[in-house]
């Protein structure tokens, strides 16, 4: 028929789009590889119920603030063990975690005081466990700094003044985790080297790669010896626009007011769930993802998509009947944004000792979309892996390759567990990444089912076929990391 | 110093950002492949600048609005001329294609008439080519259909009737172009299928894989001979409201009123430049994009985004003052939207009997992440272009293989160039497509950035080292597209 359509040349049009699917899927003719059907199986279920999407939006109206220690981290536990429950996952309980706890305050106040009397408002954040400053808060000069080296050249031209740490996020590595890596250092230890050097505050850019007016926040430190002052987070746009004001105006003075603290260690929980092995029950595949998030937003990339992804994961293997040789378990850990306390609690806990992890697969580097598997120091596993390939390709996957694992699960290392992570589209992800924009619209409902189903599958085919032991030609990696 | 800060194991976390990084860079020490080092070259630069997505943001302020025909395309057209003689491409010209022309007008109104009386409102929009309704309007019964077997078994009950294809994008496949050609036939046949069954008008179901409020518009078409009714796409919101409806109320009616029409055809352009050859100027690479638009938005990711993404490549070439054997030729082109119109006509212009076109990589699959380049019809081709791989994993792609080219450069198979596409994450394309959520808040000036970069550094190695020839062993795949 299309042939008589008249007018324009649709024909032309959607016979190319006819080619494109045929040639683009005519790959698929080929002999299946193992487990191939079982993921499109997993992944044809997946897609037509998008339910990890649906289940990180109910989480984010159970629980919108997840802050370690907060009234909203407990909402979540209590949200992650009703959701295992109703999903008829078996064995859910709560493990005891003690966590730190801090408060953000109600207050947080900051503008660049010009000469002219002007003063611009700043957008900032108090960086996690950061001191507040004293109720009337801080006005002081302002050095600005790039590097750690710059701030210690600056000897006592530091004294009194407010350290503002500039140096952006490296846009030109392909990673963007690469540049948050090597830009990191100001945030987490700015406050602490702006003591050290006299200053009575540290002003850190956010670990940000656009330019944007939503402060990032994220975990900072002390020294354990020497003074404590405050670390504010800045946003991008506003540190652009203080620095620019720097050059025309260096006597301006920044104000800087917040009432963040550190509380008492409060107590909470890991929220543990599985479908337990029918052969081989005390032999474990983990997924895990944690459930707290800093409080600026609802943390639906970080992590809450990944909570959202491993609870479906094991849905959907439930849903499909599948009874794995091996038990297959979730966990969503409490407090991995103050340093992975969780993940040690769960990993030292005395039950863990007549249990045997083979393998960890944790999802925590945002749900776009997935782009394979990352294998931590065992190239034993990711060579013996590429067998499995042809069905993770059949999720739209396209590597298991050298990788690492993540910190909640990094604690099993010791006990021999092969770690693995989901890796994901990284391109966007520090648009959201500890800040306000880390919303629900940034999460699509295709891409985090996908990772969710390639999540089930592949903890799937380890609980069928097993894990390779520890490599030992890959110890000196271990030693490396350390 | 890390292991001094107190409080919180950010030392744990930070030494495991460390160790991320380092370990997902560890395979960069092995020995550089073939343009591996010119890929890394490329990609700095342009994710230093990210001028792509500037141009995009840039040509969307020109001419917002491009439908094939209208002023807004005009604009167009002299944005992509002037933008190309600033950025000092070579032999910058207009080439002449005559287009067809169609005006949406400015009425749309659609709602569903309860039994009751009570008015339900309808988000809908005319579909490209589409006549227009009596200016009273119609007011019809409804036949819901979900094929055009159903369609044909509804038999004199289709007379008179108001026809609405509600078959949705199947979710459950893991590329949505799939599911977008499987329900096309919806859209582009929906109106003539209606007519000739005796129906009103068609109604159809936008070809979008989520559930919202926005119509996608598209190009449809009418039988030679035939009565010609009006196809509007409703949004799949709507949709599913009107399907519900009916079940409630089968004697519901649809008023549907629009004023859209056909309109003579209209002088417009493709947009050609260069950068000319050093040692084989008549031996061209061409980068092709399509410069028109559907009008519901500033069609940002189709194909605005490819426009700015060839822009680029060319540019970033320039910028690093690489100069190719082969000739470099990007052209936007008019009126791929109503069938390739410009394509067809670039190919067939006088001035191509002394050009050679190698090959053309045509971006036009949105400007998310890239994911790999397509080669239509050749397997010599792929298999000899996986030397470049590494080049092209440099800049986070991961394949070269088998696929499809693009309407516009269709129609220059015949000459023999080697047709190629850049491919990207399809998974949130249809969200935008043809509708006012196309927009630039869609874009990441990462994404688009890195597929700019990616197109520049295959067009410069293929007009470094040729192209194989056509590849006899692929004719039979070309008789089965046909």
């Amino acid at each position: 028929m299309i042939s008589d359509l008249r007018k324009w040349n649709i024909g032309l049009l959607f016979c190319a789009m006819a080619a494109w699917t045929a040639l683009s899927f005519a790959e698929d003719a080929k002999p299946q590889a193992p487990y191939e059907a079982l993921s499109k199986k997993i992944l044809e279920k997946g897609l037509g119920e998008r339910k990890a999407y649906a289940l990180l939006k109910d989480l984010i109206a159970a629980a919108p603030n997840r802050l370690s220690g907060s009234a909203g981290a407990a909402d979540a536990v209590a949200w992650g063990r009703k959701t295992m429950e109703s999903l008829g996952f078996e064995k859910v309980h709560l493990e005891p975690v003690t966590v730190p706890a801090w408060s953000r305050g109600h207050v947080m106040e900051a503008y660049a005081l010009l000469s002219s009397g002007k003063k611009i408002p700043l957008a900032t954040a108090a960086l996690g466990g950061s001191e507040g400053t004293p109720p009337g808060g801080i006005t002081a000069r302002v050095a600005e700094v790039h590097s750690f080296d710059e701030l210690t050249a600056l000897g006592d031209k530091a004294k009194g003044r407010i350290i503002f740490f500039n140096r952006p996020m490296d846009p030109t590595h392909l990673n963007p985790f690469q540049s948050y890596g090597e830009a990191g250092d100001q945030r987490y230890e700015g406050a602490a080297k702006a003591a050290a050097a006299g200053g009575v505050a540290a002003l850190v850019r956010s670990l940000a790669d656009h330019i944007d007016e939503f402060p990032h926040t994220g975990i900072m430190g002390y020294l354990e010896k020497g003074p404590m002052v405050p670390g504010i987070a800045v946003c991008t746009r506003d540190a652009e626009t203080l620095s620019r004001l720097l050059k025309e105006d260096p006597d301006l003075k920044v104000f800087l007011r917040a009432d963040c603290k550190v509380l008492p260690d409060a107590p909470s929980a890991n929220v543990v769930g599985q479908i337990t092995g029918s052969e081989k029950p005390d032999e474990i595949i983990l997924l895990g993802a944690h459930l707290d998030a800093w409080d600026l937003g609802p943390g639906a990339q970080d992590d809450g998509g990944g909570c959202a992804q491993i609870l479906e994961a094991l849905h959907v293997l439930k849903a499909l009947d599948l009874k794995p040789r091996r038990t297959i378990r979730v966990v969503l850990y409490m407090c991995e944004e103050f340093g992975g306390i969780g993940g040690r609690q769960y990993a030292t806990a005395e039950a863990r000792k007549s249990e045997k992890h083979l393998a960890a697969i944790e999802s925590d580097e945002g749900v776009g979309l997935p782009l394979g598997l990352g294998i931590q120091s065992n190239k034993k596993a990711v060579d013996d892996f590429q067998k499995w390939l042809p069905a993770m390709q059949a999720l739209g996957l396209f590597y298991i390759k050298n990788g690492y694992g993540g910190v909640d699960i990094g604690p099993l290392r010791d006990q021999g567990t092969l770690l693995m992570s989901l890796s994901t589209n990284p391109q966007r992800y520090f648009e959201a990444h500890h800040s306000a924009n880390d919303t629900l619209a940034s999460v699509s409902d295709r891409e985090i089912e996908i990772g969710a189903d390639a999540l089930a599958d592949f903890a799937y085919i380890l609980a069928e076929e097993g894990v390779p032991p520890p490599d030992p030609a890959s110890a000196h990696q271990k030693h490396e990391e350390e």
